[in-house]
């Protein structure tokens, strides 16, 4: 193809237009792996209560890398030196730092493969690549995987501040309806600088800190800790653990070939060679929900229940607390529902659990977001604000809740 | 359930709030029939070129009902009487005129079944769910038919102004990002009005319908009949042609059992009898997607490679011109491929073929847009308007194109 | 007139349009003492910072109308009785509410007439209003003043959630672009719900109420009280003040006649008879900057130069501290100053003064903003939220800062 | 000052941030030439339709000089070879394109001045600025009137897509809420490029150029030549003229000197010397306003009546046709009128007189706007298009209209 072909704008509705700034990332971008990411809904299961919600991860990967455009092209403007391999090295880093997620996101973290962070996945995928465009990755996995000597270039791809919160607040907020949770991430990159090595804000920025950490915050609780996304994503999670408990006693399930590689082997990082990093890229939304489409016909009751629950909406009841539930409360619905359907207690452990949620707008023991005072010093955002309202920001929140089917409110 | 928890708010980033008005409507949009349509995409293949047109028919048809409710608002207070039977049924026709839409909204329509339009499927689903509703949905399928005595009424539902057009060409705007196809649908639903039982537009909303016809000329350039969209839909159609062909020729294909109902077996208006629509109901996006993600590995080189070209965006070159194409380009390409493949010429028709495409933003052949002039008189849109500019937008525009493999375009 | 024709409808870039409910609420607007508020801007001086920053009391008045339409209509629907007369008082209410702001908006209070709030200015014109309109205006006016039995309604006019600031947070961050400042006021007013006569947000809503908050003090600290703003607003204050001075002393100055009469005599809320209102009702920002204009020119060192500040936007230079500057600091200053301009001084006091500027996003003493809780028990705001964020909002902020010339500066 | 200091950020409400590039430009901006248009509205009296309209010439001159740097940027992108001082000379002309404009922007071009157009009067300030500047402006003036040898620069300065346009009708769009009028110059900049020394518009961008096209004649009858801003206008010539007529008399009015200078002289282009030049420079919105705030007491009937129309937004009828009024019906008006005034009937004509409105979305006989097509053929937009659409814009539209009290409406 012609080089100038490769010199591509996709058309975002929040930025505007997104420029492939060269060949190298056009090529990485038209790749499979990448390609894959059109494929993966980038909030989960949310679009069961903001409808809105249909997201990829591909379009937030592409949004992260204009906006790590902008943000290099501010520093080089205020003076940072930035050289042409470290740019491209950083776009690229932004990029596929999410190219490793698997099916809706976060849910199979926990259940496709074991422990195994979407990260460590994203950099045997990088790895995958480097190899496959002769090497020229290797800058773009350093800075990932903060072993690069300037450390500032790290924190633009992961801290408290990075240009993946930066986007993926505003276009969750933009997709879902969730104005609250906006953010004026062009202000806020305006406003930063390096010194010392470390990515920092100008000290007149400070309110727009504050007002993204509230817009945070607000996500959390608003979308991304909903009490229906949980639930529905905590049933996605016993659907995919149900599945696998089924296959490995030798029930044949009807699903996707690569789909059903993952019920039938336990994965975990050491074992995830390049075979398997092959399947795992086939994998997607599709085959998770194609699979549940199938399975609601199923004659196991707990999995053909668990599955029409997504696909009709019609999801377990959740009740949120402030406070620990008690045990025994559990154990009552539980004898409720083994009362109405003949299933044993770990078979109703699957409707009938209780777990927590928990937030912290700002955690100081993290890479803290550093304020860069008008005499040239440094200090956390905490300390440099004229009062205890970021100190407020930093306590954590917890939350807990119990989940049972809705037949158990009646009784 | 508590009648008050059916009172449900949805968000939509377009409109702020929609509300459901009353349990019944609550119901219906709660039934799986409905439900399904959250797993219907509003644009088809659009996403290919606009990655974040991921939005449904399910919010689509929210976002209709809401804005119905807008218009009936406006009507009345203009002192038009609508009772709240007429209401309701208005709400109910609009929020169900696209529940008979298969996978990918409209490449379904001329492979999976055979010339059945989604509106006459949609009409199949109401009346079933007026059964399951003891009849409560009546009067909106009498409406939907244009039985109704009260002209207007069907024009809010299907007309060249219906809320219909209004929403979808400004959420298709929003999700896409083509900014220029943005409407101001709350100022054109301000300007409605009903006289003699026709529904019309205030003179000095002339402008206002002027600027919609424009946009809606321009999403259909910039966006429905994108030349990316069309090939990627054409593809979808042919693979799903060819994966009957197969089918038929009895090779087992694997698929979801419901897609292999429709894959086996022709299905036209006659003979879609309940059961079929209840398999129908089964099918969407996922199905197909499912489907050709597991194709793109079969040993038909027609099949597989179609497949292929879907799942990693490395579509057909596509051609647009103004004039026919000439038939022998396409004999010439098509000998070339089959030197590349030992494939029939039938089979080199999947890859090479040719069509076109049309456009007109205004008709004066079907129901006008009529404008109520001060003096209580009624025109046509085009009549009213000061010159020959919507003149202009009623003239059919024709595009013609051809499709090849890209590995003919080094030949 | 046609009393149709008095059902306009206002273009507003926020809301989309604002529609004039009834007669006696045209007339009111058509009053040339509302007509007049199309002269007074709403942020002063602002529009030295933030270019846009033009719009006027005008237009924020009928903005507050327009959103307590709403949130009538929203407790309407959830079953809060308000009679057609009440509703028609809280239009009239919010729509007068500032009908007593001079030129500039609040620069005036101590300067043109002294220690009278612009508020108890607004409730004489609404009396004199209440006369020419034969008593209509009764109920608005009890509601104002606080005296209505159904103490909600205050609220809505007047507390930490009304109307009032609901639009000029919105508005003013509009125009100026200060978009960290923008709110969700939709989303407020559907939160909103009465309870025991007090006017509550239900619990949902808190995380809005908070960002509200964050943005309120964001407003404050990059808007209201930004240094060039607030430098600007004190020295057109005291560009009055010497006027008075000089003008006491004899002096002749060019300006309207409505300025004159308030430059020559001393005006409190006792003497503040009708022949006075009606002098006051043809001031306006015109007569103002008119004033400075001439003034530029004016043989008194001191008045002209401080004109000549406003009108070349070349300001006192201003520093900001969180500490208490040192009175001898200033001494220094105008030791300096007089050595270069023969001024005594107490006319040095003109250019070289200290002052400081306090705010506070929540104040727990003022009438507390209220949490409806799911148990329909009522609770403040900071109490109902589950952490330190809303305590920390509630604590005053205090900033000092000193003004002098700029030439100073390089002595 | 400190260089640093003078690389100023400006929020817009529109762009979001404008960057002032360089220390003369800062210094061009801080010229009380330049902040004399902070005090001329951009929209004349619109604002008495839409109550928004408060924006300046000052911040529309801002924003012309920040989408030139954007096209600017978007040229040397696409390879065309632009200077540092050409850029810089693009930036001036365009920033002070508007400093010649006079109290309420057109209104004076035929009352205060007679036969004087703006762009003449631009002129005349920029020849002052360059000697002031020791002929730093000589390049930019060059451009402006034309004479550069590189043709497109004066296209971006002054043409059918001009950057003067593509702010002005985005920026009145915005502020009065006019939505329809809102056009995407971004887009429209990012298809621009240089051919032939040519500006032109890449062919993808033809359905942006319509879309401009219409937006822009939206703009004119919605809101220039809105009826109400045409008769506010037309009053305000007419006070202005009776105000000279009175002044010639020997009848002295109240207003300020600069103003009464204008009064009391005919000043034509010839006569426009060194210090007519500065007395200009001292006229602005507040002159005109605060004029006619006194005169709205003068003895004169006419003048007071025409004044008081203006303060208190009572105009005179006016009634639009699209056929020519018929001399009679002026003549019986007239007749009526004086019957109720003793005054002549040349003065009658203050009150009662006819005109026309006629606008041309795209004119053909101007410098078109020209489409590169993919074969680097230009082609005029209209042959460009595939359809009679732009050839309908080009037509000439033409309105009549007459005026007269509203009191002859009842008689």
């Amino acid at each position: 193809m012609n080089p100038t072909n490769k010199l591509k704008i996709f058309n975002d509705p929040i930025y505007g237009f997104i420029t492939i700034p060269n060949t190298l990332i056009y090529d990485l971008i038209q790749h499979p792996y990448f390609q894959r990411l059109r494929r993966i809904s980038q909030m989960g299961m949310s679009y069961l209560v903001y409808p809105g919600a249909h997201h990829t991860r591909f379009h937030h990967a592409l949004g992260c890398m204009h906006i790590m455009q902008k943000a290099i092209q501010t520093l080089q403007f205020k003076d940072v030196a930035i050289s042409k391999d470290e740019e491209n090295a950083l776009l690229i880093a932004i990029l596929l730092h999410d190219i490793g997620h698997g099916p809706f996101s976060h849910a199979m973290e926990n259940s496709i493969v074991e422990d195994v962070h979407h990260e460590e996945i994203s950099l045997l995928f990088m790895n995958e690549l480097n190899e496959e465009f002769d090497g020229k990755l290797s800058l773009a996995i350093k800075i990932f995987k903060g072993e690069y000597h300037r450390k500032f270039m790290y924190q633009l791809i992961s801290s408290q501040l990075d240009m993946d919160r930066m986007d993926y607040l505003r276009r969750d907020s933009f997709y879902s309806g969730v104005a609250e949770g906006n953010i004026n991430s062009e202000r806020l990159i305006q406003m930063m600088n390096v010194q010392d090595d470390f990515l920092v804000i100008e000290e007149k920025g400070i309110y727009s800190v504050e007002k993204f950490l509230v817009a945070r915050r607000l996500m959390y609780w608003q979308a991304y800790l909903h009490k229906t996304s949980v639930v529905a994503e905590i049933i996605l999670m016993k659907i995919l653990k149900r599945a696998k408990e089924l296959t490995q006693k030798g029930i044949h399930l009807e699903c996707s070939k690569p789909l059903l590689f993952f019920m039938e082997n336990k994965i975990s990082l050491e074992t995830f060679d390049k075979e398997k990093i092959k399947t795992f890229a086939l994998l997607d939304d599709h085959d998770v929900m194609g699979a549940i489409k199938a399975w609601q016909f199923n004659d196991d009751f707990v999995l053909s229940s668990l599955c029409k629950m997504i696909i009709n909406r019609d999801l377990l009841k959740i009740q949120m607390s402030d406070e620990k539930p008690e045990k025994e409360n559990l154990v009552v619905l539980k004898q409720k529902f083994m009362k109405l359907h003949p299933i044993s207690e770990k078979e109703a452990d699957y409707f009938i659990f209780k777990g927590k949620l928990k937030n912290q707008a700002y955690s100081k023991s993290s890479e803290p977001i550093r304020i860069l005072k008008k005499d040239r010093t440094i200090e956390d955002v905490v300390e440099a604000s004229d009062q205890l309202h970021l100190k407020a920001l930093s306590k954590p929140v917890t939350k807990y809740f119990i989940c049972f089917p809705k037949v158990l409110l009646d009784t």
